[in-house]
């Protein structure tokens, strides 16, 4: 795993703990809903994640962006395939989406080396 | 093809028209560019009109919505794969994907039966 | 009820119905958790829908909006805390929301009537 | 004028009245500083008129945008003016402006023949 | 008053000065109506610091969310209110927002603690 | 130029080649296009950083508002069409701006010194 991902990922753990620490259940729900979603299904969890890539290109957030770059990874998604989805969301989205395909570009250049 | 859809893509080609009889060459490249990226290519054309349909749905454009329902439909996406690429943009997009939500799955109900 | 309003009830609920009666328990429980969080707490319902009305303006999503204003309504919110509200999600929203405010305050209009 | 521009104007301004009858201090001071922003300065209200319609485009709201197209026409822009404007607004806010800027061009087609 | 809301609140305000230092009546005066509307009035100060909150947890503006929390914290508001406050927000803006609301969970356990 | 400034356009430049070395032409087509529609025509370049500038501003991406910053700058801009154009900005996106033109007014003010 490259150093920034490592990083990334242990920060969004420790966080993630105060959040499921707070004695709310609707919160506690979201966040096992939000895991389910992304489940193979009908559609296989490459193909959701990749959903999940796109949909957070387009509302442009950063932390989400990185999280399911790694997903696709992990799932073996080609240079190629990974190029192609990012090209839509920038389509849909337009040129305020650059500055954040140029971090993901980033993140996966390093997750490509390591 | 369902009265509404048929509506609505006439009006959209009417109004597509006008766009593309102005005189502006980057307009024009823009819309090019707009049909490339859903090509057939490392993804098939599925998958990308279902990114083009999760991204159109956390923006909340219910044209857009439309259009790529109409395309995943012709594409023989079943109803739980629909259902599925939906729950994801629920997911992201929150509770203000709602309404679009109801407008897309009513096009989708009304696609089936006709 | 205000015409408009007995009219867009009747369609939000037609539409839920074609929504839940989609056989994917994530999307139903999404809308049983959105209808968990706005009951009374330590926060009461009548703020919590506040919330709601403040969110649904920032993101300029109409029928959210008019469902909120209906709710509020319900709990007897005076003019003057309507107001205060709806400026509060103008100050942060910015002139953007304008249109949404026209059309909340004629709805709100014809709730004071009927 | 145009039919539509019409019917949108007095709308408009109906809707309004509705909003400044409201006994709030706030809302009032707000709708004042949106005037004022547009007033000739350094920047003349020509400029200032594309700069509102830029942003409501990228911001999709139908109704700011056919505000400021109709307000960018009483100062004279050409259409290749208007076209650059709006390639702009796309290129930033992508293909989900689509839609808007199809049915902002119907309106400057048809502001033109009346 | 935790480390980290401290330098946030230097920084806010010393950045917040170089604003107000520039020669533009437009920019003071939504200023001074930025802080009106909070005000104590109909609603009480309270409430509105909790419709800012979540009006910027929707909108996804780390400042903004650090800024009404530590505001809300100054009202005493419970963890059980903050955490309801918060759920509104989740469930209208959707996953995207969960970065957002981790950062503001550590926020709110720092002030806490400090 | 500053020395933000500085580092920003190098980090800039360093990513825009990650992202330009990828191997897919749709990318590059949008990087191209995203040149084209800001050069001199109808509207003056200058005009057009300006529609950039608050377009950003309106979208919230501190990357692309420095950028464009950073343009209007070269085309000596002076600060009392800096501070309309941002007016409007304010204007339009509301409060949820003011962190964005918090930071842009630093580097505004540290471009004029260096």
């Amino acid at each position: 795993m490259s150093e920034r991902v490592k990083r990334f990922t242990e920060e969004r753990e420790r966080l993630n703990e105060i959040v499921l620490s707070r004695d709310n259940i609707n919160l506690k729900r979201f966040f096992a809903l939000d895991t389910a979603v992304y489940r193979d299904g009908a559609l296989d969890a490459k193909t959701k994640e990749l959903l999940g890539l796109v949909a957070s290109l387009v509302l442009r957030c950063d932390d989400c962006i990185t999280y399911h770059a790694v997903r696709v990874k992990e799932f073996n998604i080609t240079d190629e395939e990974f190029d192609e989805a990012i090209s839509i969301g920038l389509m849909v989205g337009g040129s305020i989406t650059i500055p954040h395909i140029r971090r993901v570009n980033q993140v996966w250049q390093e997750m490509k080396k390591s």
